[in-house]
């Protein structure tokens, strides 16, 4: 699984544009938890990924040996019940939590826009960004776009949701959401938002690559500006207009449709 | 809204079979705590659903008022932390929990087969069934088709997640899937199950109704006695065999699929 998780980094991943990484940090913090076998071991194949110490239960320092190895970490062995007070009982640690840093902030000239990119106008919860995340990842999308402000950090909760992905799809952070979507229409990205009340339907726009999914928080939806900067707005088939989608299934649909009619 | 999501239970919902009922109880536990704006308020527009008690914010009190009145609820006031302490911290209970009776169990019998059904084998995560179900309502499917074991409790985390539709859209509970694919394949439903390895694309199935769409736990997938009870295996197209779904990203997909091919 390790070796094919770290393949499937190369395909999915960055690009051809891995020079190109801007300086410093992601988040205003310096230290990233990640727990979860998926997520930590993205974390540890992701050369681009500082790591720092591992805590983990036998059977997960087992599953992680040879990236554990790899990265000439010395895993503390620890009882699920540490992470589970580390974490909080909630938290599904499954036996191991990695200390790691930040990955190094992107900006747009680092996206291959190739194909797919899919946008979040400030969408907060971290599970369904993670879960967005996954899907990106799991469609081949070639990055994922959000606000810096009113989106999660870029921390454990979102790379467990992501299951793996936020160390495989590029993630940049913009200040301006509208800007940024100026500049990827001027790179010839058409932009298709997703808003509730539009007239066509998602299964009758034609879709040409290069492509931008621009979604919004679940209730608010795409803000004013957003909206604009979109070339089509479509909305998801459903049974009713009141009918209201989870916005990390709504990202599912719409890369899935993507694929499949660009493919 | 309260109205809105009233209308919408009886046209997404249980369809003309409402004297059908089975008698007592859906679990092993009579009680049933409720939590969040949109599950409470689909639990109280719900005339199937017993309601004991709520407790609610100001907040929550008056956006919910109208339905605590019409169930003849006295709500009682509490503070935000009083439902952290009561609920765990990382509970998102948006102020109000309500103390509820299970719904009566349903059989097959119960359910209307002229559209689209959704059947999970063996999906423990309450989170992903909440996720599936709230799908399952928002594409106007006709039911929900699970395993009695290794199938998460009709409760609280469920219902939250599956914001408000547990109330909406009826859910089966069977003790041998095999054979509830067996009798729903007698009467005339396509079984059309899910597995990472088919040939078929979902895109490429000639999807009729009356359909089931049939998807296992993540990983495991769907059990072979599963497999064998299906018309057609197809799988999501994603960017790599290594690629995996959410399962409620995985039933989005298929639901909205089913609805535009139906349409």
């Amino acid at each position: 699984m390790t070796q094919q998780k770290a393949r499937h980094s190369r395909s999915v991943g960055h690009g051809g544009r891995r020079e190109a990484r801007k300086s410093p940090k992601n988040g205003d913090s310096d230290r990233v938890q990640l727990f979860g076998i998926h997520a930590v071991e993205a974390a540890l194949a992701n050369d681009r990924r500082p790591v720092y110490a591992i805590q983990a239960t036998e059977n997960a320092a087992h599953k992680l040996a040879a990236l554990i190895a790899k990265r000439g970490l010395e895993p503390e062995r620890v009882l699920p019940k540490a992470l589970d007070r580390k974490l909080g009982a909630d938290t599904v640690h499954q036996g191991v939590l990695l200390e790691a840093g930040p990955l190094d902030s992107l900006n747009l000239d680092d996206l291959d826009l190739s194909g797919t990119i899919l946008v979040l106008d400030q969408v907060t919860d971290p599970h369904n960004v993670g879960a967005a995340l996954r899907s990106a990842a799991a469609f081949g999308a070639k990055g994922l776009v959000m606000t810096q402000r009113h989106s999660p950090p870029l921390g454990g909760v979102l790379a467990k949701s992501a299951s793996g992905a936020l160390d495989l799809v590029p993630v940049v952070q913009v200040r301006n959401l509208a800007e940024a979507l100026a500049e990827l229409g001027g790179r010839g990205v058409t932009r298709l938002g997703f808003a509730e009340e539009a007239e066509m339907a998602l299964e009758d726009v034609p879709l040409t690559s290069p492509l931008a999914i621009v979604l919004g928080a679940e209730g608010r939806g795409l803000r004013q500006l957003t909206r604009e900067r979109c070339d089509v707005l479509c909305r998801i088939s459903t049974a009713s207009a009141l009918a209201s989608l989870n916005v990390s299934n709504a990202a599912a649909i719409a890369l899935h449709w993507a694929r499949v009619k660009n493919a």
